[in-house]
This record gives C-alpha cells, sequence and structure tokens, in this order.
C-alpha cells in the first residue's frame, strides 16, 4: 500500500512537550502543509526492511529502528513489513520531514491492515511517531489542539477552512547536513534547562491569537510578523537553554539580515519563519515570486 | 581636571530599566572592570565644547548633547564646559564604553566642583547618565544592587572583595561600527515588547546566585558557563521583541560555533558573553592565554 502525506511548516511552532512519551505538546500549533511531502509504501514481507530514498538501511540505523518500534505498537509479533520512504524534501535537516513520514506511514498501515480510522484518529497516531506529523494528515493550514488530556485523545490535528492562494513559502537550503541535535532532544534540553521557555506558552498563545486574525482578514503583514516573531522566540528559548542549542549558522544569520534590510528599506514584503535546523523558509504574496527568485536561491 | 574609568564587562547582565528617566533596572548585574577604560578631562570655558578621541564634536551630535544634557542637572546656566573625552576602546560598538565615559565624567565633575562626594554618591551619579556606568566606578568585580526605591537612592554599585588574576577577558573584534540601534532603545524595546522577557529576572536571580558561588569558590567553568548562559539569554530576549533586535553577525555567530567547538571537542576551557553589539569577549584563564591568542584575533 502507498500513501502520501505532505510536509508541513508550523507558522506558529509546537516546542516542548507535557509527555515524551506520547508527544503531547505544551502548547497548541499551526501549520501550513506543502506540496510536497512523503511517499511511502508498506507491505507484507518474510523480514523487515526499510528503506530511505531508495537505499536499503541496515537494522540497527537510528532510522529504521524508529520505524519499526513505531510499527511495533500497532503489529503481532509475526508480522515483518517492507517499508520504502521517499522524500522529496531532505531528511533531518529542519525540512519537517519527519512530520510527512510519520504521517505517510500511518495512512498506509491504515490501508494494509484495513483499520478504516478517521483522519481524527489517524492525527493521533501519527502524533505517537513525531508530534508535528498529526498536522501532515491534512493539506492547507491546520490547527493541531495541545489538548488536556493525559491519554492524548484531545490532542490531534483539525484542517482550517481557509484559502489563501497567495501566499508562498520559499525554502532557503542552508545546509542540508544531519542536526547536530535532534529537535526531539532540543526541545527535551529546552524545557529542562531554559529559564525563558517559562514565557513560551504565554507567547503561543498570543501569537496563536494573532496569527487566526491574520488567516481570517487574510492580513500577509500580520501573518509574516507573526510566524516571524514566533519562529525568533522558540529559537531564543533554544538558546538560552544550558548548554545553549543554536542551530544558526553564519549564512542563516545573513539572510535574515537580507531579509530584513529588503523589507525595511526597499518594501519587499517578505518574512520568515524557521525550524530545527539552519534553513529558512520565506514567506511572501505570489505578486512578489519573481522578484523572490531572482534574491534568492530557492530550493 | 582629568579622571580615567575603567570599561566594565557585565557577567550577569544589565537589561531593562523599570524607571528610562532614572536608569533603574529591572534586576541587579554583576561586572568585571577592564585595565582600559576612558580618560575625561572638564574644565570651566567660555563655550561648551566636546572632544571625542581628538575631535571636536558639533552642538548638534547625539554624543555632545548627552554628554551637556547630563552635565546639566549640575551646573548653573553660566557655566560653560570644556569637555575632553579619550575611550581606550571603540566607542558604542558593544565594548562598553559609555559606561567608562560617564564614570570618567562623574569622577572629574566631583573634583572640578570640589563635590567630595564618596563613591556610592558618584555611582548613583554616574548611573544617571548610562545604568551601567555605575559600575565603572570600581576595578575588580561589581555588583550593581538594582535597588527597589522609586527615587533610586538604593540603587548603587559596590566592589566585591575577590581577586582572580587568573581570569582573563579577551576582545574579539566583530564590527567597529556604530550599532544599528543604540542600546537604550533596544532595552526599551525589549521591555515593551519581548514576552520572553517576562523570564527575564528569573534568569538573572538564578544566574547572579550561580556566579556569586563561582567567584566564591573559583570556579572557572562555573563562572565561563554561567556568564555564557546569561549573555544568550539576554539575547534570546531581544531576538524575541517586535521587530525583533539581532546585534548578531554572521562572523558573530561563526565565532560562537568555534568557541564551542574548541570546548567541546578540543577540550579547552573557554567561553565568552557579548553585550549589546556583535563583539564577543572571550573568558579564559591566564595559562590558557598563550592558546587563545594563537586561535583568536585579540583587539
Amino acid at each position: 500500500m502507498t500513501a502520501f502525506a505532505p510536509a508541513n511548516i508550523a507558522l506558529i511552532k509546537y516546542w516542548g512537550k507535557r509527555n515524551n512519551e506520547l508527544n503531547l505538546p505544551v502548547t497548541s500549533s499551526l501549520s501550513l502543509s506543502l506540496d510536497k511531502g512523503t511517499h511511502t509504501t508498506v507491505k507484507f514481507a518474510t523480514e523487515d526492511a526499510v528503506w530511505l530514498n531508495g537505499n536499503r538501511l541496515g537494522p540497527d540505523d537510528a532510522f529504521t529502528k524508529r520505524l519499526l518500534t513505531f510499527c511495533d505498537r500497532f503489529r503481532d509479533k509475526n508480522c515483518p513489513l517492507h517499508i520504502e520512504t521517499v522524500n522529496e524534501i531532505p531528511t533531518a535537516a529542519g525540512f519537517a520531514s519527519s512530520s510527512s513520514g510519520f504521517a505517510a506511514l500511518v495512512l498506509a498501515l491504515n490501508e494494509l491492515f484495513g483499520w478504516n480510522h478517521d483522519r481524527k484518529t489517524l492525527s493521533i497516531l501519527a502524533r505517537l511517531g513525531s508530534g508535528s506529523a498529526s498536522r501532515s494528515l491534512y493539506s492547507g493550514f491546520v490547527e493541531w489542539h495541545a489538548g488536556v488530556r493525559d491519554d492524548g485523545l484531545d490532542s490531534y490535528s483539525e484542517p482550517l477552512n481557509i484559502e489563501w492562494p497567495e501566499l508562498q513559502i520559499g525554502l532557503v537550503m542552508i545546509s542540508d547536513k544531519q542536526k547536530p541535535i535532534d529537535s526531539r532532544m532540543a526541545m527535551r534540553r529546552t524545557v529542562e534547562t531554559s529559564t525563558l521557555y517559562k514565557a513560551w506558552p504565554e507567547q503561543v498563545a498570543k501569537d496563536l491569537a494573532l496569527m487566526k486574525e491574520a488567516l481570517n482578514s487574510k492580513n500577509f503583514t500580520l501573518l509574516g510578523q507573526t510566524a516571524e516573531t514566533n519562529a525568533l522566540a522558540m529559537h531564543a528559548t533554544m538558546a538560552a537553554s544550558v548548554p545553549s542549542i543554536l542551530y544558526w549558522q553564519p549564512e542563516t544569520v545573513a539572510t535574515m539580515h537580507k531579509i530584513w534590510q529588503l523589507r525595511n528599506k526597499e518594501g519587499l514584503n517578505i518574512y520568515f519563519t524557521m525550524d530545527a535546523g539552519p534553513n529558512i523558509k520565506l514567506l511572501y504574496e505570489k505578486k512578489d515570486s519573481a522578484a523572490v527568485a531572482e534574491l534568492f536561491n530557492l530550493a
């Protein structure tokens, strides 16, 4: 069975868990799904086999282990699986490939095992693999409700009924190297050691309200400013961790200054967001696509 | 009358005012004075004249206005002054030259006017010119008490009786250009718009206690880690301001990664702190001076 799920870029970030086992978040978050994502094929087989982007991975590979451990939640002991994952975007460089990966896997398993689960349930199952995967069950704008229950059954995503074809996201690739610290560990260290993180729930509550206002009124400037502030605040909580976590590379900072310069001095209405990596995602309107493509080397 | 005051580098930062007129800080702070600083000469004259590093500044220059407005607090209408300031370190590039500047000016005025004020009082007067100047009345380690009074009479600095000749500070100059936003404005914007700033008082309370423990036990690693965390948290509160404030340049981030690499992979016990600018101040022990001088282009 083959399934596709889109990668998603959070405009209001998910950063920090209230339960590390169930990937229950401290706050709600809000994302926009991309056109690109992950294609995953799952078949019954005679032995476990995990393929990533055309290469068979060894049984001790971290990716293999993570996928099979996830599948163990749903299969009997004697049910070997052949899993093929093809990412249209780089794996583990902050381009949210684990979100589309676990969402596509859950969709494929749903077909293979004939669960016939609804999307809400699939969103909850995907969340168990990777928190942000819960948002990749849908295209468009998606809100992941933090929920309050200990069992996580109220922590799921749902689509927002908003169309905004003018809004564009452009990926500026700074580095596609594996991250020095994965987002799971970075999140945990932030929650446990960053004093500034104590103000994060308030930051998100404020930004989430502003973002919904921006979406409802199609106010691009408000959307851009809010997404940028929220992403910077997320990176700020990491910088204040002990030891500090800084995904930014020199080129990241150069790109940030370039964006501010273009916006403030040259009137180009462009903003950015960033995930747990050095790369930058530009936010702009379709009318500025040509200008942006000329100014940035988009991936 | 000529006076000298040292520049000081805060190990626990002053960031944010509870009173903008009187430069009353939200939190206490702790610094180490450098050998270098500012030499200031003040004389009675026939007209106001302000010289900076050998050049006479015009009457509308921001530096001239700031100095003369400060002097207006202490002089009659008909008392023109000739003020000569020589900074041994670059002005307004985050090297704390305003701290030594106002401290030296207050010391020179104390002589000129024959006030005979004690250091505590001079510390309070210097604070009115620039908050961190209150710490530049002393050499060595200095604590500036935030105080709680509205009139600021309990917001002054005092020296800590600690000798630590092994501790070194090295300045890595990234840029000596004028800052895009001065620290006074940056501080204000942070207090007014940064949600993460709400956790700053707790950050300082924790770091100040750790720093005192480090000073009392001469624990260099604790000193370095605490100073670095505190500086990063300060910059983090700025990054989360609206609009964001980022003094870091690409070279700043490259230097930070280089320091972490040296510390974590090569065992060099080196830390850093940063003020409101792109430059980096290395913290290390005298025994590592030669290694540090070889690895970094120290100013």
